[in-house]
């Protein structure tokens, strides 16, 4: 256990005080905070420690948004897709929507700002050929027979989506819809600012103002039953005004559709291959966006207080991994870790003093309940977490929720020490030394690059999806490994692709925005790659990598890969695939591969593939070679420790590297080395439940057999 | 067992005289025929009943083909894909293909006749940037570097395929490879009529020509391991010259490319969407072909004896079910019987006097050994035949292959017996008489239409593929059900669905002819099928029914069929999707449900869906209803008793039509019934190989109770 302490942020309550200060001293924390629901006793302001204190700047005050209502926020929604069964057409926009939600915009000129879509030739209706009738907000259109229809329309959000969320969840009563206002807009910007000074006039213990967030909520939208109708904690609808989007007219120099934000209904999920335009919406947003909020973070210092940013809810346009972030100038951002992905989503921000990250479980009723496992919860989330903090560190973490849950859980105290005593050991033994990584990069290619440094083909926040844990195992698997990674886009591929990267990974489904659908057209695309991996460069394939159908195949670096999946056209072409597991990448892998919902109907071809797995006819792990590169091919790859060690396995075969991975190498598939030369030290973690045995080699040679107990991290000098 | 005989052709071979006697005898067989690699002996030519010769019109004359090089039949390859490195690139177009099989055509001009694609742009290289180096039989390409380039060029046929297969197959040695050569060539053409003269006048004793068959072979193609390389049950690159092409040009009124044929390398695979250019060819081909082999037809006529066809081998521009065929005049079809499918493939055939089936097993070594099932086969064979046999009668059947390893195996004899028996009662107690259908007709939607009718979603012929049996089911069911089927192309709901249609079916992989692909894009097909549904139309799709991605709905008709599949866009948005299998549909359905191979990431959605089945989140059944029509969507349907049944439920369903369903009908979902009320009689068969319980309804009142055996065939008056 490390001697230090600090590094520790607790939640408290109104009536928690005692214990509040008897976790505080137990656990050596050095910061208190409030949350949402829950309010800093007066008493506590006083301890040693720092305090924080969540701000909201776009909600909690319905008087001034009641007074200011075109100023309140807006979302772009589409209609239900109505089919006209005649030559006229009535659409009543909100159907779908929650009325206590979302309120229809008829203050701005619906001509101008709506738009009414054919969805079966995907032309817009010319606004001559349709009318708003105010009084029943419904929307009449001049309709083609069997054709559908939508209407795409501005509407207030009149109940703030987390404040509806934290309200349902929690079951709240008697507490006021929040209503929230847009900080952006004329008015509403001069009153926050007076407001925050003020703010920080009237609380001047407070030490760390904790924004939750700045001022664009991400997509949360409720359907007529009060249940989420879809939400995108990377969507910008929510983002939006006339005021606004004037703006943005003015500065992208071409009119804006609403067609750019509803996406045909996807309303551009992350999945989507973004759009110029969208693209563009989200610079602009960037850049007006971290603008105001350094003015906000400025006023925070002039009063001699830090800035922290909660990273979720209005997070919309910081973009922490966006050109403009670091301009707010920032003390800290703080958010959820829920697995090794999120950690990293926190911790490889720059830009900031310091990054929080806020474990699992929260202390919600719903996991401290009957049949709920709030600890082994705890212990899945740090065992992810601890191998992730390890290539890059968070400087603090906390929890949040209500204390009382997790004092009255038994056991579940112990367990927090543990992860806190752990967190502080890796301070202080790392001593601010950087892990050994492997002698070159990996970049992960999709159309997002690093503006979503990890968080590829994930929907929402460490949510479990059937359609995405097969790729986001590989990221899982990564933010945990000695190896540098970047985020690449396809214009990154088109000028010219860092030379410190040795390997590149797409991997995802066809078509989403993860594998890159119509850029493996471009030419330019596909010859680059292919010079690269000619040229003695890596490229591992998940799922369907490069895929677009065109001239014969579908995935467009087959030639590459060594595979193709069958869509039916190839059918008729037979295939002589036979398994051949003796590689490399399987040397110490004992246990059945899990490929997840990895992809079927994958074959082999080319005269210089090797099939190293097979699902009956079908290949699901496959190497192959091209000029001097290798490639290597996954149907899927969830997140396992053996996984993790497939992975590095697979990444210094395609860099042709294979003798560099053992600098440093454990034996067991369960455990993992890090290696801090600089320290002196390197620590082997046991990422399973049971213990394990594992050798421990450096450079090639037997450092110690070790006996590692359940989760336990062991430190050794070299 | 019926009093009749006849109806049954047996093989024969030379040294089975006796024997071929007593089997006759003893099934009462009422022709003989000699097979591919067997002879007729002299002294069963004198026996009552017919003598079947199988006649080849392009091969077995090798001194012909040899002396006529130029007229040696040729096929359209494309060489392997092969990307530059450099600025210049050789590539051998004939590697990968076995030398002894094809043979590089350097006669006709190459510039004229081949092709250069620069695969990675999809555009022609110019012929002034490419030359043949006839000594290395190459070609050298000014290319891009990293681009990928094939070479579509002519190649001769220099061994038949069929004959190639079957001396592999049977390890045949000291036979001469037959070579191939077109009978649509001048010369050639000439000599065939006067050969088949003289061949009817040196063979009195023969009733019957069997032709094996006309002109051009199916695409069948070895590698240079002398492997299958692939293999188009329905293709057309072996039916191609520049003799032909320039009168397909002159026909056509454009210029041929190369492409129309290998087609990216997928060599119009029957399930590409067929391009315009390619369904002409296929027009052009039927009509040349129709007019030939009417001439050879008449020739046969001539000489007193009857001309058949064998559905298979060189059957291509036949089409027997093209406007054409009729023309052609031939007495008969045979074909080989591979399931209810292939069964109605050929009783179905309109424009000849009769059709006769060849039964499987076919005779041949691979079955008949240790650990091979023969009486298993035959049984399963017939069981799927006779079901078919009920509402689409052949006339004929028989066997093929070596007739002494039949007698040789204990009890198989018997097993024919039963078969040969039970096809007889067939036709006695129908008395030519129709079965009983439903009161409106079935409509398969597909790009091929009823020119390819019960062919959809295969892969040569009766071959199981994982791909396509869940999609193939669809048809097997129906191939013996009590329902008018119609196969119908795009054009036809373009033009106005035939108004006895009450139910549509669109099943298939994305992107396939069986779906329709871009057809979805067309607002016509759009509009009138969901016309067609409004108006009290049923709609079933299994697999990815109108699936293309296209504004914001990847299933075009997701409105009618209250499903669509998640492609990642739309993970965002929450589903409700929740079970309630209390439905018609099901209502004596009482084991597990097989969907195959069934698709995956299927939601519901809209306001009128019920989801009968689901897999984990994903919906397997669902029901919707849109206007006065209703649909039915499967993930995926494999043949089964109680998958027939099911799907006869989804049919009256979706029709709307549930009280008719039971104007004749049996409980037990293992067994079938058939009514034939012109001949007063009804029919109920176990289509399993245990006993059965099962009720027989007529107009929903119990009839009988029946206790069936095994495979059981019953007839009852009515």
């Amino acid at each position: 256990m490390s001697k230090i302490g600090g590094r520790l942020t607790l939640p408290t309550d109104i009536d928690m005080i005692d214990e509040t200060l008897r976790l505080k001293e137990l656990l050596d924390a050095d910061a208190l905070r409030d949350c949402d629901g829950t309010n800093m006793p007066e008493e506590l302001l006083e301890c040693d420690g720092k305090i924080y204190a969540t701000y909201y700047t776009t909600r909690k005050d319905n008087e001034w948004a009641e007074k200011n209502p075109e100023e309140i926020q807006q979302e772009y929604v589409m209609s239900e897709r109505v089919t006209a069964k005649d030559t006229a057409l009535r659409i009543k926009p909100m159907k779908g929507f929650y009325t206590e939600q979302l309120k229809i915009n008829l203050l701005d000129d619906p001509k101008r700002w709506w738009e009414v879509m054919d969805r079966t030739t995907g032309e817009i209706v010319p606004t001559d050929k349709w009318e708003v009738d105010a009084e029943t907000e419904e929307v009449v259109i001049q309709s083609v027979k069997y054709h559908e229809y939508t209407v795409s329309f501005l509407a207030f959000i009149i109940w703030d989506p987390v404040h509806m969320y934290n309200f349902i969840t929690n079951d709240w009563t008697d507490v006021p819809h929040q209503l929230t206002f847009d900080v952006r807009q004329p008015k509403t910007q001069v009153y926050v600012k007076e407001k925050l000074k003020r703010w920080c006039e009237e609380n001047p213990k407070v030490n760390v103002v904790r924004f939750t967030t700045f001022f664009h909520q991400f997509t949360l939208t409720f359907d007529e039953q009060k249940r989420e109708k879809y939400v995108e904690w990377f969507g910008y609808s929510a983002s939006v005004s006339p005021y606004i989007l004037e703006q943005f007219e003015k500065w992208a120099g071409y009119k804006f559709r609403p067609e750019f934000i509803v996406d045909q209904g996807y309303h551009n999920s992350i999945f989507r291959v973004p759009s110029k335009e969208f693209r563009d919406f989200i610079e602009f947003q960037q850049i007006e966006v971290s603008k105001l909020a350094k003015d906000l973070v400025d006023i925070v210092h002039s009063y001699g207080k830090e800035a922290m940013m909660f990273l979720g809810d209005h997070w919309i346009g910081t973009e922490p991994f966006g050109k403009y972030f670091a301009n707010i100038g920032l003390d800290a951002v703080v958010g959820s870790v829920g697995d090794g992905v999120t950690l990293r989503m926190i911790s490889d921000i720059k830009g900031v003093k310091y990054t929080e990250g806020r474990l699992l479980p929260y202390f919600f009723p719903d996991v401290f309940t009957e049949g709920g496992d709030p600890i082994g919860e705890a212990q899945d989330n740090w065992m992810k977490a601890r191998r992730a903090i390890l290539r890059s560190p968070l400087d603090r973490i906390g929890y949040g929720g209500y204390l009382s849950l997790a004092t009255k859980w038994p056991g579940f105290i112990d367990q927090i020490q543990k992860v806190v005593g752990e967190f502080r050991q890796i301070h202080e033994e790392v001593n601010g030394t950087k892990c050994h990584t492997a002698p070159f990069k990996v970049g992960i290619l999709n159309c997002w690059g690093n503006l979503r440094r990890w968080m590829a083909n994930q929907v929402h926040h460490a949510i479990w999806h059937r359609e995405i844990y097969s790729y986001v195992g590989v990221i899982e698997c990564l933010s945990g490994m000695p190896i540098d990674v970047e985020f690449i886009d396809f214009d990154e591929v088109r000028n010219g692709i860092d030379p410190d990267i040795k390997v590149i990974i797409n991997a995802g489904d066809a078509m989403t925005s993860w594998t890159g659908h119509e850029n493996w057209l471009d030419e330019t695309v596909v010859t680059k790659l292919r010079e690269f991996v000619d040229n003695g460069g890596g490229f591992i394939g998940v799922g369907e990598p490069s895929a677009i159908q065109h001239q014969g195949k579908f995935f467009q670096l087959s030639d590459i890969l060594g595979v193709d999946r069958e869509l039916g056209f190839s059918l008729i072409t037979d295939k002589y695939n036979t398994l051949d597991p003796e590689h490399f990448i399987l040397e110490d892998i004992e246990n059945e591969i899990d490929f997840g919902e990895g992809k079927s109907s994958i074959y082999a071809q080319g005269e210089n593939y090797q099939v190293l797995n097979m699902d009956q006819k079908y290949c699901r792990l496959v190497t192959n070679t091209y000029g001097k590169g290798r490639s290597v091919y996954f149907a899927g790859l969830p997140y396992s420790p053996q996984n993790c060690r497939i992975l590095l396995r697979a990444i210094y075969y395609a860099a042709g590297m294979e003798d560099e991975m053992k600098k440093y190498y454990v034996t067991n598939v369960d455990t993992e080395v890090g290696a801090f030369e600089d320290a002196g030290k390197v620590v082997v973690i046991n990422n399973s439940k049971d213990p394990q045995k594992t050798d421990l080699y450096i450079k090639g040679e037997l450092k110690v057999s070790l006996d590692m107990e359940p989760m336990e991290m062991r430190w050794v000098e070299i």
